[in-house]
């Protein structure tokens, strides 16, 4: 299985080497914007990168991969991407919120600063798992921080344990594709104080979701998403 | 009260003498998009608008207007307008909605077509009164036909009128501005069916939501919509 | 716009000089209970005043003003006002809660006294808007003591502060028309605190829907609050 | 056990020999308005009723009953009333509404008219469990005819069978206490046609829930309904 | 009215004694499960006891018993022996839910040990009741230790406070059938707090709720829970 | 990946051949009751054969398999199961729902039999879908008649075509592991409707739940599934 992950910011901060670990079977393949912010922090830095998102979604379509990750915990374009193409389009936030619901009753999601609160609750709200969401934390660092490692690890341990003591959380979601570099080292630390609660990272939830589809052969739904184009040619 | 309405589109199809009449206290000033799409019927019109949007919000802030109306009832980049500037900024679906749930239990919207329905239904959830919608129905005509008064109007009477019969409607939502150049016969000759549901127009809507505001001297909360730029300089 | 501000309460603590100041377009009128209540603290009083309310509203309406707000936070009445006239009826909490639903995600109203937490949790279930309110507060004041205003404004402060800081309050409302004497006061020195939350006077924002209804010229819908007189001749 | 059950109406339609036949070990009292509407069919009857209503739940309480039912489907006063008294206060449609909770997954409430529907809709939301209601219907006669037995057990009939085939109604409640004279011949025709949905008398029900309470020795909290006398003597 | 109350252990730790006093007018009958766990604490315990408290109601039916409780609050087989029996079927957690949701507008569960909460959350939510759930809170103690009573009043009484203040919660309900032999001296000493909110014992709710069926006639719908028998002859 | 499918019947109906292709990748197992029901279409069936499942489940995790899949769209013994063992145990309704969930906002469930609806509600509700179920609808046929092939998929097509025209479902989800033999047939034949709506396999839904975990390395959650045996042995 081919997936393209689109990275939707200028190559920078993030490299190559941020990326989780990914399963053997999958191939994976990584694209950057050709410009765009540096990073993905409000709902204004989201609508400026969607038109140049959309743009590399339908490159990728284009050249026959089997699914694409919008590489961002806003999710940035994906509902419009989802009606530019029908090959299938996963973002690291519904499906990190999906996959937790599974998993227990509540999740918490812990962001790089605490403005981003509201984004992610009308995220929540939106993928319909509203009450699932325990609390919404953060480890005060922007994005541009997220690369000093043992601040963050340090961060997202005092949070987590926090989510799951006082807030009732089942599991974690790592808040931003930029914490992926991380992820092992959370899980692992995290698992070591018998908290008991299972740590996502989001880029492998999209991951994930692909494969999940995959096995059911199925992709979003085109009631759900319409294309524009059965309503008049795209310019 | 100086309110700069901001037509998400080309100059086109709607022209100045589409727009609903407005109150004699509120000087209006009408904006359009040097270029963009004609009309905006799906997420990814939405999407590749929402840039060219924020910069007519951003310049409507900066010659001193008391607000702005984004007129769409996609609400195109209004939360992004709301981090970019302290004035107000209001969404004619949003401030339909939210109106409406103060005139009874329960409103219907009717769009141009039904492709729409699933964006109308995030709205309402996002918006936290999805409980409220009783229905989304359509009259079948995509935008650019819209200006076909008669048969716009013989629609929106027929859809109306089973929203509130099928649907337990309370009030009606015209789902879209572009309606508005019918909006005061659909008023008056849905009233005179007898079935005792306001018809709401959403420009007007947002205009009205933007004078209640004045009258309390508020706007949009900072909690709510941090501005990008306390984060790091904007480009 | 000629609006009758129909107070709840025979004429004592609340004077003419507690109102809010008010737009200069706006024709306000200011009606008495010739006897009742001196205020309405639970739902027994609200119980009591409500017949006295409702003569004083067809009463507004026969003489032909053009809108009516009941001017306190327990709305009472406001339901049964608005089957007995077809000219619009406005309450204070309900304007306040769905005006402060569009300023953001959440609000917290601060009361007087925490015995009527369970009368606002049932106000904004009926409203439509639960999952918006952040919290219900409290200074710890009875209504007559509201005339106190420096241990007012320093009450409304704090719990505000804290409504923000613990409870994810977006906005607040002042939970009560006895405290519209300090709302400017509230309001710039909660601005000049930092919070980044607007504070809301619900007497103006009754008078604020009223002005809304107005320009789009509607009244609240005869589906959700038929005429008692459709039924039988009103004794 | 010594119940009074309060008729809010003046005494006129709605005999002593319309009530239903209750259990032995009850010792029912009815009692009736001196004054006040032959029925309550719209908010402003029931804001009109109330004053009456709570000075004879408040002479119950002086003379030692045991517990009181308003005996109205609208529940008038019902919260005004447990404020003000400490014996157990019920009403017919709130106990009908979570003993049907209990029965099944949803109910449906057979009304006179229609115009009452929103009312109950508020109702069952303000009770929490606007989820577990599946319609509300109507026999479409006003309150002064429901006397035409015949005529009404056929309404109830009919619109029963539409509530489970149509609505996926669990439950039926009889929305109307003037109903409850035909409420045995509604039970055992309905049970008759196969179609499994138990019908609930609202009468029955707030006395099955004073009964209720009484084994557990319980009455409604003061937490929820803090006397007014606590905040200042009554007048 | 004779009930069957099933206790769905083996006879050993709750012995008759530990069950609350029933009123006079009721003619209780104790059955126990002839093996099976001494405790049910886990969504495995209950899974195991289920079949053989299947067997136990389907013999309380055929004996011509006139209602059964499943007597522990994790209600197990409470929906599987409604389909197997007509006579009615009742459960401590859902009767004391319903009952405490009609008392005021919250409630909190105190259950023996922490684990159980999601379990009692899940109750909640199927019993339509999630939004009244005020908190779940344990008093940290494994069921077989409940028999001492000084540990188990102090406990509940604190943690009753702190979820009445802290919580916001207006009714207590015992959140174990093994916590009925202090109910009586909890109910006593919160009430001496002046806390104000009532305490609810889950046995005597199970028991009240069929006494209330009963006084209407009905028990659990058909609809909501067909015969097994129907589809095929049960082995 | 090694994943064991537990069919929680005896072997007879549905033998291995009913079971849908699965990836190459994954190496499946299938498991049967050694003697239990024939199959699982009430809460009374699922009772009786969930101590059997659980046995099955237990001896799966000491035989050191990757994950279980308790193949049966009752999810039985799912809960109970994930607290006996750490081993990620999925079932196919609650993957196949959040599954779903994701595709769009809305799904339909086609069952068997009615009878079965309001089982398929409680899931959605635990699942914390609720709002995202669109609607059950059946087939009208006995789990024993499923084998003839071609009046289910007749059966299958006219439900989904009205679920997505009539309920607005965006995914339909087929109710019951026993129709996993048409489904390759049914999604073809429903994808040249037109109609585009994704047809989801509940039993392919839980591997790719179990396969989505895999990539995340992460399993249910300890905190929401409490081991029994953390408060004492198991007997």
């Amino acid at each position: 299985m081919r997936i393209r992950i689109v990275n939707p910011v200028a190559r920078g901060i993030l490299n190559e080497g941020a990326l989780p670990r990914l399963p053997e079977f999958i191939q994976a393949e990584i694209d950057w914007l050709p410009e765009g912010p540096t990073s993905i922090e409000s709902r204004y830095d989201d609508a400026i990168a969607v038109p140049l998102i959309l743009d590399r979604v339908r490159k990728a379509a284009q050249e026959g991969v089997d699914g694409v990750v919008i590489n961002c915990f806003m999710d940035p374009g994906l509902q419009a991407a989802r009606e530019l193409v029908r090959i299938p389009v996963a973002g690291p936030a519904q499906s990190a919120m999906l996959l937790a619901a599974g998993l227990g009753q509540t999740f918490s999601v812990i962001l790089p600063a605490s403005s981003g609160t509201p984004i992610v609750v009308d995220q929540a709200t939106v993928y319909g798992v509203r009450e699932r969401l325990a609390s919404v934390r953060s480890v005060g660092m922007p994005v541009a921080e997220l690369v000093q490692a043992d601040r963050l690890v340090a961060g997202l341990l005092e949070q987590a344990g926090l989510a799951v003591s006082e807030d009732g959380a089942h599991s974690i979601i790592l808040g931003c594709t930029g914490m992926s570099h991380v992820t092992e080292r959370v899980k692992s630390e995290f698992a070591a104080t018998g908290f008991g609660a299972p740590v996502l990272d989001p880029t492998l939830a999209a991951i994930g979701a692909l494969l999940g589809w995959r096995v059911l052969g199925v992709a979003h739904s085109e009631k759900a998403y319409e294309s524009p184009e059965w309503r008049r040619p795209l310019s």
